[in-house]
């Protein structure tokens, strides 16, 4: 496939059409094939990455604490996530590589795929504006958010669903205590409630005047997460 | 003074009149002072400041590689600098503290500082968009930012005022090294110079057909770099 018909290739599958397509030929090129090559490109991509991440887990996850949204982009920008990205979209076979690389090895390292990713990014921003960006990384991130939102408005027994699912996968059972209850005016308790799986170093919450459903909600809330796990731990 | 003269007199220094004061007053909180502080803030305004940061000097300095763009990057967001701008826009009258910190010490701590700036950048953006954000920033940097652009459209001699700056300031004065001579088409060369100080591990690149030309446009780009650092170093 020459080179014109690869962009395309690419452009659909990022659903981005560059205005200035030198743009992601730099992004795709490795130091060892040019001078001018995506090395810039990745260290202002993985910062628009991490704030469009962050940004993201503070709308969808407001109630965790400032620990487990740290935890929780970490896991999100780290290298191994960006290359499963980079294989998802086949970004191997767009990379261009020096021939001195391309003989090293037979296949492509891990690490160039990721950066790769943060790359194209940094290239979408200055062809367009950070608003088009979290679209675009929307589009990556599709399989990590996925149904997020779908939970939002089931009537669903969360306590029950969370429980199949560690059970399913062989990670032992979470404990659901009792953080505060706190005596509103009318003498009326406020519950807040932790839910905590040890296995995984993660915690959700769930607050409400009934215990029952605090600890639902909390039990939604760690599923929410868990599927932002989904190819990372391999639960699904 | 009153809380809402403060939070007034605050805005005015930040130049942004907040739309939703709670934000402010939340970014301003320590979390000895409140469940509701603002760490989650600070954790939303690291990314921010991080990318907005990042694009400027992607802007501003182009022609530095990944590692000193970097290098740089980490030097205008880490805790001193933080600090220095919170002490500069006076935060320290601003910060709420539980009683218990404000018995232990004197003075609060330039890790406070440092996190209410970052916090103050979360809570701007969430009260408004990345556009206004980017024109705060630029204001609570203004001192690091100052004068980069005035070095454009000058015909000094660069090289002589870093010589004097440099030794001014006792540092080692930087060499200047032919790093590629490219013969071009009409067979004029092209020099691109690196201009080096070992002691401060930055260097600058200058590039021009004329050699002696390419060594001003070195020592500019070095200058406006230690313009950067003008707090951090306190060169000037």
């Amino acid at each position: 496939m020459n080179i014109f018909l690869k962009i395309l290739n690419l452009e659909k599958k990022l659903k981005y059409i560059f205005k200035n397509k030198i743009l992601l030929l730099q992004a795709l090129s490795h130091s060892s094939f040019s001078n001018i090559n995506n090395e810039k490109l990745e260290f202002l991509g993985d910062s628009i990455l991490n704030f469009i991440i962050t940004n993201k887990i503070y709308e969808k996850f407001s109630n965790l604490n400032e620990g487990e949204m740290s935890n929780l982009k970490s896991i999100l920008v780290k290298s191994t996530t960006l290359t499963k990205i980079a294989n998802k979209f086949e970004i191997y076979n767009y990379i261009l590589l020096g021939k001195s690389e391309y003989n090293k090895k037979k296949y492509i390292e891990n690490s160039i795929l990721a950066n790769s990713i943060e790359a194209i990014i940094g290239a979408i921003f200055l062809d367009s504006n950070i608003k088009k960006v979290k679209i675009i990384i929307d589009n990556l991130y599709y399989d990590f958010f996925l149904n997020i939102d779908n939970f939002k408005n089931t009537n669903k027994d969360f306590k029950s669903l969370l429980q199949n699912l560690l059970q399913k996968n062989k990670i032992s059972l979470p404990k659901y205590i009792v953080l505060d209850n706190i005596e509103n005016k009318k003498n009326n308790y406020i519950f807040l409630i932790i839910c905590k799986i040890k296995e995984l170093h993660i915690s959700s919450y769930g607050i409400d005047k009934n215990k029952k459903k605090s600890e639902q909600l909390a039990a939604k809330q760690m599923l929410q997460i868990l599927n932002l796990f989904n190819l990372n731990y391999e639960l699904f």
